[in-house]
């Protein structure tokens, strides 16, 4: 039988738990009604252990038979084509999602992982603190005029741009009412749920192995 | 009849000419046989003059028949869908095409657009740099063992990786040959030199209709 298979690290420490980017495949998968298996690389030397599957050292990619994808947002449009539950069917409501999809990562995703990035490094930058708060009000003022981002439904485009204002932590950077409870309203999917707990059990699952392996 | 129509800005300064992200869509059009208007937003107050259009206030945007498309990578995987020629039709093909579409986007554009605002906001961080360069020689390695991105063949994702890497500049940016080599053999098709060609005569004609106007 054919089986789609997620691939992710075999451990990480505790602070990207529930964050490594594995997460959006399995949603996406539990959203769909798709079976999915997870296998793993090891996170010691990931950054170059598996440059064969992603050229990038990152996960996650995905094997789908004979077709292997990296790049969780490829990998999602992927799953995203294989029924209506992600990716309407007409025309525009598919354009639409596809837009959005694709605004996430290029529009937002592109100003809030720099913003963490420096932030961590400890180059937090005002103009580009600046820049990132002009577009988040842009997402705002949209998310103010309605429930969904594309074809007046969930879609894959609210699974990632959620997924992206939640990895960055920039619910808790200023006052934006709509954004707030739009990433409230697409993480209280139980689907999300199942994905973050499957994802937080399967890092838990590594320390229990690894407290084992020590103490043999 | 119906027609594709690009949206770009009435007029821009010199610098941008050339770079503009309509140029991305004229080059896909030209690239795949595709007949298509040029119209325009105007450049004063383009921040907030079209967000009906564009929740960013950016160009380009594309109409096709009945439906509106933002986001230039959007634009493009849309363009491309339309035949074979840009984007594979078989699912490998099309899944590895793709895949180093949101690779350009979003593991490529991610760190280079910040860098690029860093650089010319007077904000140059090490440690972005860093992570730019690291990205860069990890590329560096994949287009230093083949010609094309996915399939074996210039794709879409080609167009936009090499805008990407066009755009930010970064060609002068360390000692890459398989990188300088793609990019050059990339922007010296055709398409892109009318794509560019006509963007930049586009401008040049704004700027003598301004002149006319100033004149009067």
């Amino acid at each position: 039988m054919s089986e789609l298979t997620i691939w992710t690290l075999d451990w990480v420490p505790e602070g990207p738990r529930g964050f490594v980017r594995d997460l959006r495949l399995r949603w996406a998968c539990e959203e769909a009604g798709l079976r999915y298996a997870v296998r793993t690389v090891a996170f010691e030397d990931r950054e170059t252990n598996h440059l064969a599957q992603q050229p990038f050292g990152q996960v996650p990619f995905l094997k789908d038979e004979g077709i292997e994808i990296f790049e969780s947002g490829a990998c999602l449009l992927h799953l995203a084509r294989k029924n209506d539950r992600l990716l309407p069917r007409d025309p525009a409501g598919a354009a639409a999602t596809v837009q959005w999809t694709i605004a996430a990562l290029n529009s937002i995703e592109m100003v809030t992982v720099p913003w963490w990035f420096l932030k961590v490094t400890g180059g937090e930058n005002d103009d580009l603190t600046g820049w990132m708060g002009k577009r988040l009000d842009q997402l705002e003022r949209v998310l103010g005029e309605r429930e969904w981002l594309a074809a007046g439904r969930f879609t894959v485009a609210d699974l990632l741009m959620a997924d992206v204002l939640r990895v960055a932590k920039v619910r808790a950077f200023g006052h934006r009412p709509a954004t707030e409870a739009y990433v409230r309203r697409v993480t209280e999917r139980p689907a999300f749920k199942k994905a973050r707990a499957d994802q937080i059990g399967h890092f838990a699952a590594a320390d229990r192995k690894r407290a084992g392996e020590g103490s043999n």
